[in-house]
Formats: C-alpha cells, sequence, structure tokens
C-alpha cells in the first residue's frame, strides 16, 4: 500500500471519470420499470452516434469476448467458410472462435506490428467464392496496431457478400470508424476501454444484411442470441436482466464522449499516439507498429539488457504507475502504455517522464526531459 | 420524480447495501495484477462457503441466465437425454435452453405453485435408462415456489447417474442450499439476488463428476467455457477480462453475507416468509405457493374485482415500492414481493402496509392493521 494511488495505463480498464462513477453509485433500479426503459432509450440512440450508424447496436451483459462470440455464433452456420486476420492475441481469438463453432477458417496471418493487407484477403475472395465471412481487429491490442478497415471493407464487399465482422474494442470511441460509410456488417466493442467504464458490458453492430444471414445461422446461442436481444432492445428492454449499474455509467460515459463532438474525441487520442511515438524516437526505442498505429495504445520495443518486465515493475513501484507488458511470444520483450479515454494530455507526458526516468536509471542512453519535452513539441503544435 | 426514492421490492435487483456500493465506486484496478489476483482469491473462498461446497464455483461476467446456458453447454451433448421440471417461467427456460443445445428433454410440467415430485422423477428414471441430467429451480421465481432439492436430489442419485443441475439463483445465500451434503452437481446463482448486488455476474458451482462429464461435451462454447474457466480462475484470474467493479462488490456482498453466519442468513429469510404469510392470511388473500414457499419472495393472487395491476400501480405511486407483476399467464392475476438481502424485518411490516392501505383503498375487506400486526407477530416470536 502506498500513500499515492495506482493509476491505470493499460489498455483497458482505465480510468473511470467521476461523473460514470457517480452514476454507478446511483441506488440500485429495477429494470423492468419505465425508469430503466428511458435510460436505455437514451443509451442506444449515443450508443449509435459513437457507432456512427443506423444499426442496431446490441447490448450484452458480458466482456469484450462475449461481443466476439456473439458476432460469430448469431451469423454463421457450421461448415461456413470465412477468413480470419491474425496479427496478434485478439485475431487469434477470432482464429480460435471459428474453430469452436466448426467454420473453415482461412488464416492470414502477419507478424506483430504489420497490418492486415486488402490485397491478400481479395487474392482468397476471388479464389474462394464461397466466403461467408471476413474478421478483423480494427486494433489489435497486443500489438498496438491499427488494421486498414475501410480498405478491407471495400475489397471484401467488391469481391464477396461475405459479412465484415471487425473487433473494434480498442477503436469505437478512439478511431474514427464508420461503421455505416464503410459498411460494416458486425462491430463488436466492449465498455472498458473508449468508453471509459468497468468491463461488464459488450456491444456488437448488426447490418440488415447480417440480420438476414441470422435468420439462417443453425449454431446453437442462448445468452448470446443477438435476435432474441434485438426483439427485446427495439422495445428499450432487454432479453435478460441486464447489468444495470453498468448501464447507468454507460449512459453517462457516451455522454462525456459526445460532449465534444467525435471529431474533438478521435482528435485527442490521435495527438496522443503522435506525442508517444515522438516521445519513443526521443527514447531511441523501437515501436512494435510505427506505420499503423492503434490511437488507444502504443507499444514499444524494450531493448533486451533492460528487459520489459523491470521497466513494468519500476513503473508500478516508484510512480505507480500501471502499464501492460507483452503477451505470448512478445511477453518480457515489449510494454504497451494505454492512452485514452479519461487519460488527459499531460498524462500522456507524465508516464513519458515515468519512463525515461526508469531507463535512465536502469543505465539506458537517455537526454533526461527529451521524451516529455518530445511530447509538449506536439501538444503545442496542435494547439494545445 | 419525487422527494421519496423509490424502494426495491422486486425479486433482483433489490437494495444494495451501502457498503457494497462504496467498494463498487473504489478507483478502477487492472484485472490482470496481484491486487485483483488478492481480491478473486478471497471473494471466491467466500463464494465457496455460501454455497456450502468445496467444489468449484466458477464466476462468469454475464446475468443468471448466462450461467444456466454454462450449466447446459459446458456438461451435455447433442441428443442428450435430459429431465426438465417446468413449473413457471424459468423453468421453460431450462427446456428452451435444452432445445438450443439439441438435448432430449423429458418435461414435467406443473401448475404455478406445485413442487416438483421426486417420485415423478423417480418413474422417469425407473423407465428410462440414459438420462444424463436432471434441470429443475430450486426457488422458481415467477410464482415465488421452492422446489424440493433435497428430495430430488436423492432420486436422481438413487435410480441415476444423471447430474443434478440447479438453478439457485433466487436461493443461494437465502435458502439452505447444501450443495455438497446434498450432491448437487451444477448449480447456478447471480448477482443481483441473494447477493444483494447489481446484475452482471452468473455462478456455477461444477462437482467433479460435472467436470468429468464436461470432457465429452460436444457442444460449442467459448464466453461461457467452464473448463477454460477453471483453469484460470483456480489461478486467480479469469480467462476474459471480469467485471471488475462488480467484483469488487461481491467481495463485500458475501463477508456481509457471512458476517452473522450462514444460519442466521437462513432464518432471517424464513422468518421474513412467515410474516408474509400471516399478513396474507390476514388480508384473505391466496397464495401461489402456500405449502413450499421461496424464501426469496413472496406471490398473491389478488381478487380480480380489485386487479394485481392497479395494486402494482398504486404501491409504486402512492408508497414508492417497486414489487413484480405475474409473468405471461399469471400477468394481471398476481402481485410478486421480494423479502431478501438488504431488506429489514420493518420492510416487511412496512410493504405489508402499503398492500393492505392499498386494498382498503380499492375496497376490499381490510381490517386496517391486520397484516402489519401479523407480520409483528411473527417477528416478536422469533425474538425479534
Amino acid at each position: 500500500m502506498s500513500q499515492s494511488p495506482d493509476r491505470l495505463f493499460t489498455p483497458g480498464p482505465t480510468e473511470i471519470p467521476h461523473a460514470v462513477q457517480a452514476a454507478m453509485a446511483l441506488p440500485m433500479i429495477h429494470h423492468r420499470t419505465p425508469q430503466f426503459e428511458s435510460l436505455f432509450e437514451q443509451t442506444q440512440k449515443l450508443l449509435k452516434q459513437i457507432y456512427q450508424t443506423q444499426n442496431d447496436v446490441i447490448t450484452f451483459s458480458a466482456s469484450g469476448t462475449g461481443g466476439m462470440d456473439a458476432a460469430v455464433c448469431n451469423f454463421f452456420s457450421k461448415g461456413d467458410e470465412v477468413v480470419v486476420i491474425n496479427a496478434g492475441k485478439f485475431g487469434e481469438r477470432w482464429e480460435k472462435l471459428a474453430k469452436t463453432y466448426g467454420l473453415k477458417a482461412h488464416v492470414i496471418t502477419y507478424d506483430p506490428g504489420v497490418p492486415g493487407d486488402p490485397k491478400a484477403i481479395q487474392d482468397i475472395l476471388t479464389q474462394e467464392k464461397n466466403i461467408k465471412g471476413v474478421f478483423f481487429q480494427a486494433s489489435e491490442t497486443s500489438t498496438a496496431t491499427f488494421h486498414p478497415v475501410k480498405e478491407i471493407a471495400k475489397v471484401v464487399h467488391d469481391h464477396s457478400d461475405a459479412l465484415v465482422v471487425v473487433d473494434g474494442v480498442t477503436a469505437i470511441g478512439i478511431h474514427d470508424i464508420k461503421t455505416d460509410a464503410w459498411g460494416l456488417d458486425v462491430v463488436v466493442a466492449g465498455s472498458q476501454k473508449g468508453f471509459m467504464m468497468p468491463p461488464g458490458l459488450g456491444f456488437i453492430s448488426v447490418s440488415e444484411k447480417a440480420w438476414q444471414r441470422a435468420d439462417h445461422s443453425d449454431l446453437p446461442k442462448f445468452y448470446l442470441d443477438a435476435k432474441q436481444e434485438r426483439k427485446a432492445q427495439r422495445n428499450n428492454t432487454t432479453a435478460f436482466t441486464p447489468a444495470v449499474s453498468l448501464i447507468r455509467g454507460l449512459h453517462a460515459a457516451c455522454e462525456l464522449m459526445l460532449a465534444s463532438g467525435l471529431d474533438a474525441l478521435f482528435q485527442k487520442h490521435l495527438i496522443m499516439t503522435h506525442a508517444m511515438h515522438a516521445a519513443a524516437k526521443a527514447l531511441n526505442l523501437e515501436l512494435v507498429a510505427e506505420k499503423n498505429p492503434s490511437h488507444c495504445l502504443t507499444a514499444f520495443f524494450i531493448p533486451e539488457e533492460i528487459g520489459a518486465g523491470k521497466v513494468k515493475k519500476a513503473l508500478e513501484t516508484d510512480h505507480h504507475m500501471i502499464i501492460a507488458g507483452g503477451q505470448d511470444a512478445l511477453k518480457g520483450k515489449i510494454i504497451r502504455i494505454a492512452h485514452f479515454g479519461a487519460l488527459t494530455f499531460s498524462d500522456v507526458t507524465a508516464v513519458m517522464a515515468a519512463l525515461e526516468l526508469t531507463l535512465h536509471k536502469f543505465g539506458a542512453q537517455v537526454n533526461l526531459g527529451a521524451a516529455t519535452t518530445a511530447t509538449l513539441k506536439v501538444f503545442s503544435k496542435a494547439n494545445i
């Protein structure tokens, strides 16, 4: 224990805004009441704005993985051929889900930091004429890589009638994801990312084309049955008991996200990403995804002689900042620092201050102040 | 809106204790940290105490229905023969779940208020030699009926090697359910009932026998995969991102539930049930389940000339008390009033005061004070 509270720079959950905490701390309401229905109606409208869609956005009381599961079991059938981009831990999750439900997946695997190539998908779609869906991440959180969502969606629609299924868990509310304009059929999100909420809610947007597929899906589903939820949620209720306190928080969070407009929200995350990259350059740290970065978080390789685990630990102990390490093959090699949601520009500078001090302490060639100054220059240039 | 807050006498969610609210309002912690693991380790120990089991109790970030779904898709295979007791809306849910996953269900249907008959189950088990599971509710919330869990479990084990699968959503933490002593293989619970929490967490306890069945289950599951969660949760973490704030609340709630011992907890709900029944008698109201009542809630028939809907509405408008009506065929015929969790003995008297005033106002033959006095006599006799 310490006097200083730990601060979260993890890629979800992150800090919760006070207004969201306050909303969740209100006395309980029952979910089969006009009061809940009114709250849920308003929340659904705000969700659609953030998703940039007129499609249904279905809420599940589940984590983002529940949303990913729903995106598979509702819209596909056993034996369906699909394409999966696997460029990290969450791409691998699509692959596992496809296998779980007996889909035949054509998997395109990429090294960490390499974005999905629309041409590679086009090649598969021109060879295989029976592809029912293309699954990928918008932001692959394990490597902080952004896949070209718009371009991938375009080749899918130009060359097939497959559904475009996007894991937008660390993208919705952070990146400018145009669900309708880009023709994204199913987009998954989760409460603990761009929504700045505790975990516990998962969302999927569903296009009319995807709903038509749902009518023919033969995969079993009950708790995650999207059609059953559609019927209820179009009437501003839920098929099963919803996580009431989280939905109260979600309503407050959506209002905060929309307060200055979506453009400002996306711009803020872009500027923060630029600042992180400038700091990385000043520290001579190699980025995992330099050219196609996620705006949710940044992943840095840490030189072997220092060790990513040691850096992560020092940030916790000396600076009370919780960051993420690498997963699976990247464990011990990288650190991942999130910069989204309730975090501020000066929080970005602060975490870089902690990082440069830590690297300096461990003997790296660091000009003290270089990384923090680099972040400030980015912010200043953006008129902040 | 009114000066007086609405109070929940609904069968979940109900009032949240302040200590639970405070725990959920603490700043967010990340789930991949020793801090979360320590919290989850303690919480799992408390959960097992409340469940009266040494079995694993697996936590899902999902509602109780997610737990019911998990109880089916993890331990059975397509075509398995099972027995289902359907004595109301939640029994019907077992039936729907069995159908969803292609199980062959022998359904025993009962009228509202009639408890399951162990002999009827025995008859099926002696005729059908291939029954893999017997599904029923401990407390059927739609009719406030308690099924004889212990006796049913005994006949199942005496006459088959079927799994005993109990929906304990409105029973765990309310009724004395002896998971291990009675040989209950899978018991489902949810956070918003006996745990006095917001909705959003579902639990299943799993016996060794059930885990062995899980190894042979061919039903697809991913988000609700119990074996994957077992591996994680035995190491005090979760396979997928957990609903962190709810688990913090759950820890506080379990501590409150165990503070005076389980016997006191069950005794309190029993006394409250007696008080409700005494009040019903004083008001000449017929109970839906007189002889085998749930201790979670009481269901009263309301005379047709008054109307259950009108009574429910008046309790809301005049007394700021939210109660439940009937579902499906019982809609408009009954009211259901919960008496569990954070509610106190005097709350029981207060809701009966509101009910007798309301019935009196609508012209029923009511001796004002009779119902409230009846509750007080029960409490006094129990030395309260």
